[in-house]
């Protein structure tokens, strides 16, 4: 079926990166918003606009209902769900394909197995990707748990099988520290979850987050290289790169290849993220999931390949075949993209709503700014903090960090604190320059270079 | 030398373009200003900016004692003149290198003999670059004039041996005319350059504006492809694209070897481009002039090719060698760039000077906006009408035309009026969108497609 008019059930930058593609294949579009959106960019830049509920997320974004209601009764074909809210909810992808309209994602059946952890790791092993060695499943009794670690090598993590977040996690070095340490773990573990069952994995203490970029048209799929995304704050993603400076060619090729041989295993449609742990120490990567929609930080792909993921996503829905093959996709110069967030980062990243009372964008060649913002824009304090993202371009890593540099010194928000100060600094960081970082790297890096709220430009470029 | 402070000696975007281009390379900024310029954006995002004189160009751009004392004083050890203004001008050129500063372009001699456009032919003839049939130099006298206007075949033009712009050029259907002609277009060219010299030309009726980018280091020469500058109005440049659609890969490698050739033959260094006229109908190109200084088109070349041309050019100056070699220019895609002037095409064009009251500049993928805007500004009456640049990229030209009009209909300036309707009128145009257009086209369009002052974003985008 061909498209016509598309429902862009998300709000902020990605529903105007949404309305941006639908317009340029011509495609009309329909935004959703809330009680507290109605003066949002993609209201202004849609052709229509309509209210799908209250501020609250729940009953707008949120609601499965709603949303379809409204898709239906304003004549749209195609529901866009962007990324978070409804985008990976199996059962709204459901309701929108058993309407007869498309979900512009995968078929409601991947997104269910494929948001399973487990499932998918299944899945992976099937398709011969590696993901991270451990038990399979709970290990039974300590003889087993020793005879296991032996097999994947210390330094093992043990976790509960009922956990989340992190408790109830041990890292033992050795034999000795495992029969130490599972008692503990067991004890913790019930006490928070009421269930003392554990399994174990391989620790990789400087662990890094490679994902890699897919496209599928439910026959045939390509890669459009990795990104690196090991710049995490309490494991939310600040500061990604195309494409990852640590891999080697060989590692790059076998990881893309092992991406592309697992979403093919399910017939993928639409755009999709496997998302890796990788070992620079040992040069290994492990598969950890799959996100079955756009991510946040789909532009620094955009940047080295020249695809426009958005729109190809929206073609294959509409039931093309992909635009292009893999020996198409040119991998060229390196991209990076910076979250610029409503927090103050000298008030510990505290969320910081407010109005945009003057805005001053960065331009000239290589830069991007992907954003919600308009001058006089009264940022709401109800969603996430994301305002846009800064994407730069250039022929290499060094001179992309310094275009970096340069285009958030011209960056101006006034009205809110933003994170574009952190961003500064990490930019001028001799440790970020070198690319040495692994996914607990900033927490550290925070503790001991606090921001303070004047940081920002005076830093020097050439630092 | 390695450069380590530029002198900006240029106003409005170009010393914006500029100003990114050194910073990115660690390079400190000196803006130079008129008074009438305090307020500019690249007063604002240079280093330091210094008054060179009052709002009268005469007195200050185009004074180059107080340009060339401003730079000394304020330990410049480079001058970057953009275009326009100074760029072209060899004393200029010499002066700063006579004061021991570096001319970020040609040597002064180069400026000087491919500035005289006679000269500049002979080089050509030299190289084997095809030139226009014509006097081979200046015209001695009507006789000599009829002689070569027999030879190469009417219609002939008659152009100014020192002009540029389209002043007094005249196209003689016959030797009546020409007899007639010559005195008239003399006189006019004796007025306009001081120097009443003139050449003839074979006059090629649908001729397109084709041009290639060069870049030297003085010794190896590279090419960045070619532009096709076709939609002129009065003989101004309002709408560029590269690559040029109208050649075929035949065409493109000769003309753009060509271009190489002839820059190498006189040790080339910096950025420059060789304009040439293409005879669609024939498949025959022939050089015209060249300019030995970047040009306001220059970013459509850097969208195809990812090279920044400006910051090659600062680099070369300082005496580095290029940082790439021929087989590593990739040419990708289609870019198109359209002139944003303060203007108001209902009003045959009258210049429009103002104060800008509000700005939406358009973003996304592809999207690059060149601008001296920004809300508050009033744009002065003295200069040129530029107030920017929208550039757009995609895989290839229709769907780069349809991202320019997707970015002219979120492009909103407030205050002062602007070609942006023209260019969304000429984005929908069918002629266009085949690329079935020549140097007179656009005048022949305006007249039978009078633009109202309403007209703009209610096109069609499918259209």
């Amino acid at each position: 079926m061909t498209i016509r008019r598309i429902f862009v059930a998300n709000r902020g930058e990605i529903a105007v990166r949404i309305i941006r593609a639908a317009r340029e294949l011509g495609i009309g579009t329909v935004q959703a918003y809330s009680a507290a959106d109605r003066d949002m960019l993609a209201v202004r830049l849609a052709d229509t606009a309509v209210p799908v509920g209250p501020a609250h997320a729940k009953k707008s974004y949120l609601n499965k209902d709603a949303m379809l209601k409204a898709a239906i009764e304003h004549g749209c074909d195609a529901v866009h769900p962007g990324y978070g809210f409804l985008s990976e909810n199996a059962d709204f992808a459901g309701m929108v394909e058993d309407a007869g309209l498309v979900f512009i994602g995968p078929k409601a059946e991947t997104i269910r197995a494929m948001g399973d952890k487990a499932t998918a790791r299944i899945m992976a092993a099937r398709a011969g990707v590696p993901t991270v060695p451990g038990s399979e499943g709970r290990i039974e009794d300590p003889g087993e748990a020793l005879r296991i670690a032996e097999s994947i090598g210390y330094p093992v993590m043990i976790k509960a099988s009922a956990g989340g977040g992190g408790r109830g996690i041990r890292v033992a070095a050795s034999p000795a520290d495992l029969d130490r340490l599972i008692p503990q773990a067991s004890a913790e573990a019930l006490a928070a979850f009421g269930d003392g069952g554990l399994y174990l994995e391989r620790f990789v203490p400087r662990a890094r987050h490679v994902e890699v970029q897919i496209l599928g048209d439910g026959e045939n799929v390509i890669h459009a290289y990795e990104r690196e995304c090991s710049l995490q704050r309490h494991r939310q993603k600040v500061w990604e790169e195309a494409p990852a400076a640590c891999l080697s060619p060989a590692v790059r090729e076998e990881l893309c290849a092992s991406a592309v041989r697992l979403a093919k295993s399910v017939s993928y449609r639409g755009a999709g993220t496997l998302e890796y742990l990788y070992d620079a120490d040992r040069g290994d990567f492990f598969f950890i999931e799959m996100n079955t929609r756009i991510q946040v930080e789909h532009p620094v792909s955009e940047m080295i390949t020249g695809i426009d993921l958005v729109r190809e996503m929206i073609r294959v829905a509409g039931g093309e075949k992909l635009s292009l093959s893999q020996d198409q996709v040119r991998l060229g110069g390196h991209a990076i993209e910076v979250r610029i967030n409503a927090e103050d980062p000298a008030m510990g990243f505290r969320p910081a709503p407010g109005t945009i009372s003057a805005l001053s964008v960065p331009g000239g060649m290589g830069v991007r700014f992907d954003t919600m913002l308009y001058q006089g824009y009264s940022v709401p304090p109800f969603y996430d903090s994301l305002l846009g993202k800064l994407i730069v371009w250039d022929t290499d890593r060094p001179a992309a960090l310094r275009r970096l540099a340069r285009a958030l010194d011209e960056l101006k928000v006034e009205g809110v604190p933003t994170t574009a100060a952190l961003h500064r600094a990490l930019a001028g960081d001799p440790q970020i320059q070198a690319g040495d970082v692994h996914t607990r790297w900033l927490e550290g890096w925070l503790e001991t270079n606090p921001l303070t709220p004047e940081q920002g430009s005076p830093l020097p470029l050439t630092a």
